[in-house]
């Protein structure tokens, strides 16, 4: 097993092992005096896994409710987020009780900023079952909602009390779910680590799970470690999703998160090559990563379509919107762009 | 001007001087770049009070916005706390916009709750209007708004970037919510400071304003300081809302919150003085108190319906509640006590 800690202001193990769905009852116990605790998942995944999870926290003295409601990003909203909260109160929940997220990054998001708020904050623990999540979502304590004006615009950082990653869970995604992982996948090569960039180009999608996972989650705490709240570096994690959330959104969510990322990375980089902030072999490596895993790097939407999800970004200061721009394949950097500019840079980059 | 430095993870400044409502824009400019300014407010206070802000606010350079809502305890629910956040979003501000909390206790919970979780976190500005908001819900970064189930039991630990405290907005409060307050001062002068306590018995309600509200603000600070996240000390400061909220909740809202802390806290000093945990003395001159203010100490509620809203307390720990006990004027505790044994306390007290 690997295990990781994460250090930030509630210090937490990411732990990563095969199999581990089945005894997670007995690592909460670990760190949580038994009480009620109650599984939040999807219909999805809540089917596949909720009974393995139900029971293993069973066997360890909790007393376990469960709430499962209709899979999807449309649901990641201020109406289920208040159905669990209601949920919670109905069943006496105190700040001793315990919520376990068990699904993908809709699951996670939505039922960490639940911990977050009721009674002002209850531990929580992440069970990812996607890729995404695992490597992404799951570690970092960012919690969030919908609102109709755009994605993740309500939430919370919050950090959960343990993250529980089996890549055994893996092998129930749906191809293209999996292949939306790939695309934050990706993204940490891109972003921080040339070597897992050529593992992935020289693999395709039969890279190596564990190391890859493993390897995702360690760049992640280390840049959430420097900057928990996301005013510097965190916000390079943003590559590829100022222009992908306007995709997203101008879609009505028909193109996956991963898909808009995927997009998102390819127009940064082609842009960037563009305006010499790094060379044609720096996007062409991205766009054909990209394309060796079944992800799309262009798009129909226009640079007027773009620019107008970009205004709604959440990492947008007052006049400024910070872009995360490639220079090399493991170096990026974070550029304050004035949002005059923004439309014809995206133009460059379509 | 009095200003009082409150050292929580963010630390900020009180600010308590008459007239300084007239001049609040100056004082926030000191610590915010001019952007967008969302001054949110509720039908009692925002005829009073709005027009002077805005134009403060304008005067120093900020791009002012308002949101007003129906007065009253009902409003502090869900539906409003969505319809701000969706202002904001449709306005869009970003984090490094600010909101303004003009009002009593529900405009400030739910500003600051709304602050506390739009795009994760943005700045916000207490300015009470209250004596309720003055000496207590301003201070501390307790944000919250309540659930059919029951008060406050959705909120975070925000704290304000700043707090405008001027006793002149007093002046328009009407008698009873003067008086509300009066139960919050009360209670500081039960918990901590037998001097405060023998000042307001002497004067009644012509106490001495400005006095009154920096001590209780000193003493906030001094509790919020030491425990900010509330798992100790700073649940002293629940003297009487345990069964105070239960009585709310009972009597729907028509019985008001500072009422029901009234009752609450002559409920508690009257089972502790039955229970030998104090002097007759000490119920005696609690019920005293009240009653010179005009506050009410006693209800025609069961106490197997205060046992039944106590359950939903949120300071309740699996089968404890924690129950802040009288033992002398100045000098309160901590009481974990059995559900079991809750019911037969409250009697003792009825």
């Amino acid at each position: 097993m690997k295990a990781i800690d994460v250090g930030t202001s509630a210090s937490y193990q990411v732990l990563i092992d095969c199999g581990l769905i089945r005894s997670s009852g007995v690592y909460i116990r670990k760190l949580i005096k038994p009480g009620k605790a109650a599984v939040i998942s999807d219909s999805n995944v809540f089917p596949l896994y909720g009974k393995t999870v139900i029971d293993s926290l069973n066997n360890a003295g909790f007393e376990v409710y469960s709430f499962c409601f209709q899979a999807g990003e449309a649901q990641k909203n201020s109406t289920t987020y208040l159905q669990i909260l209601n949920f919670l109160a109905e069943n006496s929940f105190t700040r001793s009780d315990t919520l376990i997220a068990l699904g993908g990054g809709v699951v996670g998001d939505m039922t960490g900023f639940a911990a977050a708020t009721y009674l002002r904050g209850i531990p929580y623990i992440q069970i990812p079952t996607t890729l995404l999540a695992m490597v992404d979502s799951s570690v970092g304590g960012k919690t969030a909602i919908d609102l109709p004006a755009g994605k993740n615009l309500v939430g919370a950082f919050y950090q959960p009390t343990l993250v529980l990653c089996d890549p055994d869970a893996l092998s129930t995604l749906p191809a293209s779910v999996f292949r939306d992982g790939c695309a934050e996948v990706i993204k940490y090569g891109v972003l921080f680590d040339a070597k897992l960039f050529d593992h992935l180009y020289d693999k395709g999608l039969s890279f190596d799970r564990e190391y890859v996972i493993t390897r995702c989650v360690e760049l992640k705490k280390e840049v959430v470690q420097q900057d928990e709240y996301d005013r510097g570096r965190r916000q390079l994690l943003n590559l590829g999703h100022t222009f992908g959330h306007a995709i997203e959104a101008q879609s009505d969510f028909q193109v996956s998160h991963g898909q808009a990322v995927a997009i998102g990375m390819a127009i940064i980089s082609r842009a960037c090559a563009a305006c010499n902030l790094c060379s044609l072999q720096v996007s062409g490596a991205v766009c054909d990563i990209l394309a060796l895993f079944g992800l799309p790097h262009s798009t129909t939407y226009t640079a007027e379509q773009l620019y107008q999800g970009a205004l709604s970004d959440k990492k947008r200061a007052g006049e400024t919107v910070n872009l995360i721009i490639t220079k090399q394949i493991g170096c990026c950097d974070i550029l304050p762009t004035p949002i005059s500019q923004v439309q014809s840079f995206i133009e460059a980059g379509l």
